[in-house]
C-alpha cells in the first residue's frame, strides 16, 4: 500500500483522494518541491520550504500550515515508507474551487498540501540533445520557482528520447542555454565551470547552489554554440547528480563526477 | 449536487475523485476545452474536440474514448446539469501514474478524462492592463494549444486586478501583443481590425476564426506600443465575447460590439 501526506493526514492511497475541482489539476495553479531522504532525515529541508514559499508568494498561494507542522508530516510518511533512500515529494496547490475561470476562486478556497515519496533512482550518465520543439521562457517568473507546469520539460523530454539522447539541454527564447528538463546544466571549457544564469530561465537549484560553490563555477549567459567548445557537463538538481556522457552524440569527459562533489549530497 | 462526467461515467461530486498521482495534477500533463452550451447543444463540438486532440498529440497523450462517446457523456452532464446557458469544460490528463519523475509514465497510465459544468457567466466590458510582470512564450507549441499550465495568465490577472484594470493584454517575449489571460485579442485603428497571428503566441482560438472572418479582421504582429493608437477593442473565447472599454486607463469605444458579431454564438 502506498502513503501519502494530504492536507495534515498521514493517509493510505485509497483515502489521498484530490477533488476534480483542485485548481492544481485545472490550471497547474501551484509549486512543488522535490527532496532527497536518508534514514530518516530530509535534506536541505530548509532551503525547500524556502522555495516553496517563495513559489508560493508568486501565485499568490498561502501557505496552511506551519514549517514544524510541514516538517512533522514529511517525517511521518518518511518514517511509514521506511525506505532506505528516498525521493520525496512536496506539492502544494491553491486547492478546490467551485467557481469556474482564471480568477478568483470562491472564497470557500482552502489550498491542498500534499506529499508523496518513492525509492530514489540513480540515473546512469545523461545523453544530452539540445532541444529543438521548444524554449524555456527565461521571461516568465515562474522559470525561477518549482511550478507544477512541466510542459516544455516534457516536450524537451520525449523529443531527446525519440532523438536517441536521454535528457535535453532547453533553451531560452533568445537562443542560450537555460536548464536540462528536470535539472540545472554545468559545462566546462578551456575556462573552467560554467552554469546559466538565473536571468537566462535557469532555475534557482539548490543543488545548482552548491555545485557552484564546490566546483567553483561561474554564472554566466552560455549562448546554444558554445556548447560546441565545451568537454565535460554535469546536470543537477536536489535528487542528484548526473554526468553527461554525450551531447548531441559528441562524446564528454563523461567518467566520473568531480571529486569536490562526492559529499554534496551526505 | 454537482455532478462530473469522469471516464466515461457520470457520477456526483462525492465519487468524482482524482488520485493524488495524476499527472495532470503533479506536472500540468494535460490539455482542456472550454465550451459553450445551450438547451441541450454544444456549440462548436467538433472544432473543440479536434483541437483537444491536436494538444493531446503535441503532448503524446491518447484519447481513450471515441467523438461519439465523449458526445454522448458530455451530453449527459449537460441534461443532468438542466442549466439554460452554461460552460462546459472537458480535461484530459496523461493520468495517473505510479512512476515518479518527468518521463516515461509507468505502463499503466490511463488517461483521465473529466467534465464539469457551471452557469454561463456574462462578464461587463473588460478594462484592460498591459502586463509587466511576465509574458507569454510564443517559442512554445504549448502557446498554440489548450495547455492546463495557465500560471502565466494567473499572473497577469492578478497583476491587472492590483492595477484597477479587470483583464491582462500579455506581450509576447518580442515584446510583441500575444492574448489576453483566457481569450484572443481583436484591436480596430484607422486601417480595421487586427488581432496577433499564431506565430506570435496566440492561441488558436475557436471564436477568433469566427470573428477574423465576421469583422472581418486581418492577422498582424501588433507591437505593443501600436496599442496607443487603438480605438476599440473585443476579447474572445468559445464562451463569449467582450468589449473593451479601456486600455490602461484610456478609455475605447466600448460601447456594443459590432452588429456583425451579433449572432456569433447562436
Amino acid at each position: 500500500m502506498d502513503w501519502y501526506w494530504l492536507n495534515g493526514r498521514l493517509v493510505s492511497d485509497k483515502e489521498a483522494q484530490i477533488a476534480p475541482t483542485d485548481r492544481g489539476l485545472l490550471l497547474a495553479d501551484g509549486v512543488f518541491e522535490t527532496m532527497r531522504a536518508r534514514a530518516g532525515t530530509l535534506l536541505w529541508l530548509e532551503d525547500h520550504l524556502n522555495r516553496l514559499r517563495e513559489g508560493a508568494t508568486l501565485l499568490g498561494i498561502p501557505i496552511p500550515l506551519s514549517d514544524d507542522a510541514i516538517h512533522d508530516g514529511l517525517k511521518a510518511l518518511l518514517d511509514k515508507a521506511g525506505l532506505p533512500e528516498s525521493a520525496m515529494r512536496l506539492t502544494l496547490t491553491r486547492g478546490p474551487s467551485l467557481r469556474r475561470g482564471l480568477w478568483p476562486p470562491d472564497e470557500a478556497v482552502r489550498p491542498t498540501v500534499l506529499a508523496s515519496i518513492a525509492p530514489l533512482v540513480t540515473p546512469p550518465p545523461v545523453r544530452l540533445a539540445v532541444c529543438r520543439q521548444t524554449r524555456r521562457n527565461e521571461f516568465s517568473p515562474l522559470s525561477r520557482v518549482k511550478y507544477i507546469g512541466y510542459g516544455d520539460s516534457l516536450i524537451a523530454k520525449r523529443e531527446a528520447l525519440d532523438r536517441g539522447a536521454t535528457d535535453a539541454v532547453l533553451l531560452n527564447t533568445n537562443g542560450n542555454v537555460a536548464c536540462c528538463s528536470v535539472g540545472n546544466i554545468f559545462v566546462r571549457n578551456h575556462a573552467g565551470w560554467a552554469t546559466p544564469r538565473l536571468q537566462d530561465g535557469a532555475l534557482r537549484g539548490l543543488a545548482r547552489a552548491r555545485v557552484m560553490a564546490a566546483l567553483p563555477a561561474r554564472e554566466l549567459t552560455i549562448a546554444a554554440h558554445e556548447l560546441g567548445s565545451i568537454d565535460a557537463g554535469i546536470v543537477t538538481n536536489s535528487l542528484g547528480l548526473t554526468v553527461v556522457s554525450h551531447l548531441d552524440d559528441r562524446p564528454l569527459d563523461g567518467g566520473e563526477a568531480p571529486a569536490q562533489l562526492a559529499s554534496l549530497y551526505d
